[in-house]
Parts: structure tokens; sequence; C-alpha cells
């Protein structure tokens, strides 16, 4: 990822380039359980997931801020990133487009570091928001 | 996962069940890429980690929350968390082992919830901090 981000170049109220990844399929919920080694049928089995009243299978949330936090490394490398906090708003399933977006609210110096807070946000293909939350990067 | 913490049964100062996952391996890192769509190479190629100024290729920090947010996974059900926030401390390599803690340090009622914050953290092996964080859940 290129290292090129300038805190002059950032004024409060810009947005950041937008990241969208999906459809997300059950291959990708797949492989994460493997990755993570968080097998939690409900990601895995419709059948498990209706026995646990949900609609099938839903989308690890983990997942979903693995996919937002890559809005962040394709625009940082990930070395720059000092924090990253998120609430959970609704679940995702397979099928979903993740569509993610950040705009700056605030810089500050801090421990020598020039720091650029973030709102961002992850939204499903429909609008609806998924993710809220905030992150923090350090840039030259 | 079982869905029986209750907010009475849990006490400022009491910790959660610790979780474990390690060693890391690079498989996992390749799952990891395949699952996120991530396929930034500092963390598949060692020869472009190290080009990158890396030792090596680095766990996917994503990955690392994963982890970490596992623990809570298998405490709660991923319903019942409300919000998971981390500061990146260090990096992790393949071979670390992740080690995750947690405690209460508030209870509150909000919305006619019942949110118990925590306060939490993944180390390595050697006891070096990777990420420090706090999460809310709500139980019953």
């Amino acid at each position: 990822m290129p290292d090129n981000v300038k805190f002059a170049d950032l004024d409060v109220g810009a947005t950041i380039p937008a990241f969208s990844k999906g459809p997300i399929t059950r291959t990708q919920l797949a492989l994460f359980a493997g990755a993570s080694g968080d097998h939690n049928p409900i990601h895995l089995d419709d059948e498990e997931a209706r026995a646990g009243g949900l609609p099938g299978v839903i989308v690890h949330g983990m997942l979903m801020m693995a996919v937002l936090g890559q809005m962040l490394t394709a625009w940082v490398p990930q070395s720059r990133i000092r924090k990253f906090s998120n609430r959970f708003a609704s679940m995702a399933v397979p099928g979903d487009t993740i569509n993610c977006a950040g705009k700056v609210v605030g810089k500050r110096q801090e421990n020598g570091e020039n720091l650029v807070d973030l709102e961002i946000k992850a939204e499903n293909q429909k609008g609806k928001i998924l993710l809220s939350g905030a992150a923090t990067v350090a840039v030259d």
C-alpha cells in the first residue's frame, strides 16, 4: 500500500477512498472459519443457524470488520493504524455487499505523531448500516 | 455459544474466560487473504515484506482482532456484542500465539439493555501486548 498520505493534505470533512467488497460468499465464510479457527456453525450451516433463531447463516462480525479495516489498509499501511473501533448495528448474510466509507473528523498531534481521526461505516447494498465506528491513523 | 451469561453474576473486576489461539500459521494467513480478499503480500511473501521494511510476513491486524473477538463470541453470542474497539500495539508474526484476556470494568443500563463494559487485550507468547481494547456486551 502506498505510504503517501500527508497530514497537511487532509482537512476535516474530507472523505477517504471508499471501499467495497461483495457479494460475500459462503466460501469466504468457510475460509474465514479456517483462518480464525472460529467454526461456529451459525456461519456455516443454515440448519444450525435457524436452530439458533437466525434466518440462516450470518457473516462473521469480525469478517465485516476486516472488510471495513481494508478500507484503511488500502489507504495507508497497516502499521499506521493506531485505533479501530466499531459498533455492531446489523448482521450481514451471504450475498450482501459491504460498502465502506470514511471521513476525517479531527486532526491532532500526540507523542510526536500526526494523528487523523476518522468516522467510518459499513453498509450493505441496501444502505443498511452494518458497522459504525471510528479509526485513528498516524500520517506524515 | 451458550447464551447464559447473567448481568447479576458479573462484578466489576471479574475476569471473563481467557482465550488463546496459536501458533498462527502461514496457512491461516493465506486463508484469511482468501476470506477477506486482502491479498497484501506483506502477509504472504517474506521477500515482499522485507522489501517493505518488515522482518518478514506479519499477521493481518484484522486476524489478530478476530482472535480477540473470538474470546467474546466464545463467551456470549455474537448478537450480544455492541462495541469492539482496539488499539494496535505490536505486530504478530507466524509462529506467535495470541493470548487473550478480559475483565469487567463497568456495568450500566442503556435503552433497556444491561450493558457490561470490558477491558480486553491480546498478547503474544512472550507477554508483549499486541492489542489493547475495550468491548461492550449486552446480557440478560
